[in-house]
C-alpha cells in the first residue's frame, strides 16, 4: 500500500524516487502515485519521510491537482522551456530533473521508476550520474512493485466494482448467447449465421454502456483455435455447435483499475473430452483456491494443481522443462495467474518458478486451462483477494458450461 | 519507415537493436518492429543487415507469427524456465538476453527500446554491460525514432481508415447534439437536462461500433471549464447554450494505430467572444497548414501561429516564457502539434523549441487553440499528412460552430 513507501524505501536505503513518463496511460506506476490521468506526464519525487511533488506542464496542471499529491507545480516554475531553448531535448531533460533533485538537495540513494523507452532512459541515467545523482536499480521486489503489490481496502473496492461490471458484461453477452437458435450443427441469431464478430460487436456495445475500455482488447476463441490460450478470436470464425468458445476479458476503468475473468462456454452437448477437461479445470481451480493463505509460497499452489492435472492424465507446463515438447502446446500449457491492479501482470506471479509468498492486500487470478488442438480449450478464471479476513473470490458468474 | 532500419543504424553505429518489453500493449515501439499484438510481449532483435528473430512466450507464438517478423522462437529455445529456476527472476531475464546475443555473435553496439520500468532497465542494462555487451543510449532521433516518425503509405491508409471511423464516430455525436432541445438557457434530451453525461455515452456507444478504442478516454469540455484544455469533462457537467463544448478525441484500432481530432459546439448563438477565438483559431489552422512542406522547419509553424495570435490580440506561450504567468492558463497555452500513428505523442512535435523538419511521410496534427477562464476555450484539430505530392489534410470533417 501507498501509505508503506516511507518504510519500503528505507528498506531499500533509498533516499528518493523518482516516477515519471510522458503520460500516465501505459504506465502504471506512474498512474499509481499521482492519482491522476495525466495526457503529458509528469516527474513525480518523493523523499523519504516527506511529502511528496510533483512537476507536470501547465496544461495537465488542473487534471494533476485532482489526484493524491497536494504539491503541484508546473515545469515553467524550473525553467523547463528557457533549458529547451539552449541545450536542445537531449539534455534539457536531465537538466530539469537536476534541477528539481537539488532544489530539493537530495543527496543520497534515488530510485527511478516509470515505463519509458530504454534508449531514453539511458541517456537520462548517463546524465544524472554525470552530474553527481546517486540514480540506482532496485533489485526484485522494487520499493514501488512492493508497495503496488499489496492493495488497500480502497483498491479492492475499485477492484471488486470494477468486476460487478465486467460480470455485467459477460452476463449480457452470455444473455445474447442463449438467443442464439441452433440448427444442426450451426448456429444463428435472427437468421444470421452466427459468428465470433456478432459476439464481440454485443460485448462492445455492453463494455461501453458500463464505461470499461478494453485496451488489449478480449477473447473470443470459438472453436478448435481455443487451443490456442491466446488466439483473440478473428470476426469471421464461425462457432460450432458441441466445441469450446473461450471468453477471456480484461478490461480497465477510466482511472486504469483492471479485471480479468475468464469462461468456457458450449452449445449443446459437449464432446466428454471437453466435459473431462472442464471438470479438471474447475477442480484444479478449487485446489489452489483452498491452499489460499497469508504466507502460502504461490509455487505451492502451481505445482498442486500440476500434480493434479497430471493425476488426471494431463500434460502440463512441468513436462515442457523435462523435455517434453509437446507440452508447449498441450495441457496446461501457461501460469495459474498473476495480480491484477493498475495492471493485469504484476506480483504475485503465480507461476513455476515464482518465489512470491502470498500477503493479505493481495488481488490476483487463479485461471487453469487446459488445452488440445484435436478438442479446443477450456479456461476458467476468477479474481481473488486476500484480504485479512481471509481468501475471497471477487468473482461470482457461474461456471456452467453449457448453453 | 521501417524498411530504412538498416540504413539508420548504419547511421548511429549500431550493429544490433533490441526492442523488448512485457506486452505491446503500452509498448509502441515493441507493437511497431512485431506488427502484431502479444500479451506478454517479447524480445525483438534486429542485427543490421540481417533479418530480424523475435522470441516470446510459448501462449503467444501464435499471435506472434501473424506478425511481421519471420523468425518467431520461444524463450523454451534458450532455456529461460531453466534459467528463472536456477537465477531468479533478477538475474534470469539478462542471462537470457545475454544467450540471445551470444547466439547470434553479436560483438558491437547495441541500441536498446521499448518501454519498461526504469528500475529494472537499469539493472538488466548493469548485468548485460557486466557479461561484455555495448549496450548504448542513442541521441535523438534515436534510430527506431526516425524509422518509425515515417510512415510509409500502408500506414498512411491505416491511419486514414481510423479517420474515417473516428469522424463517424464525431458525426453520430454531432447527430445527437442536433437532436438536444433548447429550453431557454438549458438544453434537454428527451426531457431529460443534457449532461456532457449523456453525451459521452453516446460516443462511447459509437466508439464500440466501430471498433474503436479510446484507451486515454476523449475530452467533452463544455462550459467555462473548457478553458483548462485537458479538462476531460465529468458527466455530471451541464451544458449551456452559447457557451463552447470542446471536444477531442484521440481513439486506436485494435492494432494501435491512432487518430487525433477536435472541434469545438456552441448551441444557439455564440457570444461575440468566442466567435474571434473561433475566427481566430480556424486562421492559424490555416497559417499553419500553408506553410507545411518538405523541409520545412516545424519552429516556423508554430511561430507564424503565435505572430497570429499576437496580431489578433491573444496571448501565446511565447510571452510565458517571457515571464507573462497569465499567459500560462489564458490565450494558446499549449503547442501547435505532434506526430500520429501508435502513439499520439511522437515526432514531428510542432512546439517552440523543436528542431524537427517536415518529411515526406510525416503524420501530424495541427491543433491551435484559444482559452479564457471568462468564457471558455475554443480548441480545432485535423491530422495533416504529408505525402509525395503534398500536404494532406486528413480530416474532412465541418469546422462549423454553431449548432
Amino acid at each position: 500500500m501507498l501509505q508503506d513507501l516511507d518504510a519500503v524505501m528505507a528498506k531499500h536505503r533509498l533516499d528518493a524516487m523518482i516516477v515519471y513518463g510522458s503520460s500516465t496511460y501505459g504506465n502504471p506506476e506512474l498512474r499509481y502515485v499521482v492519482g491522476a490521468n495525466l495526457a503529458r506526464g509528469g516527474i513525480f519525487l518523493k523523499q523519504r519521510m516527506r511529502d511528496p511533488i510533483l512537476v507536470v506542464s501547465n496544461i495537465d496542471h488542473g487534471q494533476a491537482s485532482k489526484g493524491i499529491v497536494n504539491n503541484v507545480v508546473t515545469y515553467s516554475k524550473y525553467g523547463y522551456d528557457e533549458l529547451l531553448a539552449k541545450h536542445g531535448r537531449d539534455l534539457a531533460a536531465p537538466l530539469l530533473m537536476d534541477r528539481i533533485l537539488r532544489s530539493h538537495k537530495i543527496k543520497g540513494k534515488i530510485g527511478l521508476h516509470g515505463r519509458n523507452d530504454a534508449s531514453d532512459l539511458l541517456n537520462l541515467t548517463k546524465s544524472l550520474r554525470g552530474f553527481g545523482h546517486k540514480i540506482t536499480g532496485e533489485r526484485h521486489p522494487t520499493a514501488l512493485e512492493s508497495v503496488m503489490e499489496t492493495k488497500s481496502q480502497s483498491e479492492i473496492h475499485r477492484i471488486m466494482e470494477v468486476g460487478g461490471r465486467t460480470e455485467k458484461v459477460v452476463g449480457k453477452t452470455a444473455d445474447f448467447l442463449e438467443r442464439c437458435q441452433q440448427d444442426g450443427g450451426r448456429l444463428t441469431f435472427e437468421r444470421r449465421k452466427l459468428t465470433v464478430g456478432m459476439i464481440k460487436a454485443v460485448t462492445r456495445r455492453h463494455l461501453a454502456e458500463e464505461n470499461l475500455i478494453a485496451p488489449e482488447d478480449f477473447i473470443i476463441a470459438a472453436g478448435l483455435r481455443s487451443a490456442d490460450p491466446h488466439y483473440p478470436g478473428e470476426d469471421s470464425d464461425p462457432v460450432v455447435v458441441g466445441q469450446p468458445i473461450v471468453f477471456d476479458i480484461f478490461p480497465q476503468d477510466a482511472g486504469g483499475y483492471c479485471y480479468d475473468m475468464t469462461r468456457t462456454f458450449v452449445f449443446g452437448e459437449p464432446s466428454t473430452e471437453i466435459r473431462r477437461m472442464h471438470e479438471s479445470v474447475l477442480k484444479a481451480q478449487q485446489i489452489a483456491f483452498d491452499l489460499v493463505h497469508e504466507g502460502c509460497r504461490v509455487e505451492k499452489l502451481m505445482n498442486s494443481v500440476c500434480d493434479h492435472f497430471s493425476r488426471d492424465g494431463f500434460k502440463t507446463i512441468r513436462d515442457l522443462n523435462k523435455g517434453d515438447r509437446e507440452a508447449e502446446k498441450t495441457g496446461f500449457v501457461h501460469s495459474l495467474g498473476h495480480g491484477v491492479g493498475l495492471t493485469i501482470g504484476e506480483k504475485p506471479y503465480l507461476s513455476l518458478h515464482s518465489d512470491d509468498i502470498l500477503k493479505v492486500g493481495h488481488v490476483f487470478t487463479i485461471e487453469p486451462g487446459l488445452y488440445d488442438a484435436r478438442v479446443g480449450g477450456v479456461r476458467v478464471e476468477d479474481v481473488i483477494a486476500l484480504t485479512e479476513s481471509g481468501p475471497l473470490n471477487l468473482t461470482s458468474f457461474g461456471k456452467t458450461l453449457r448453453i
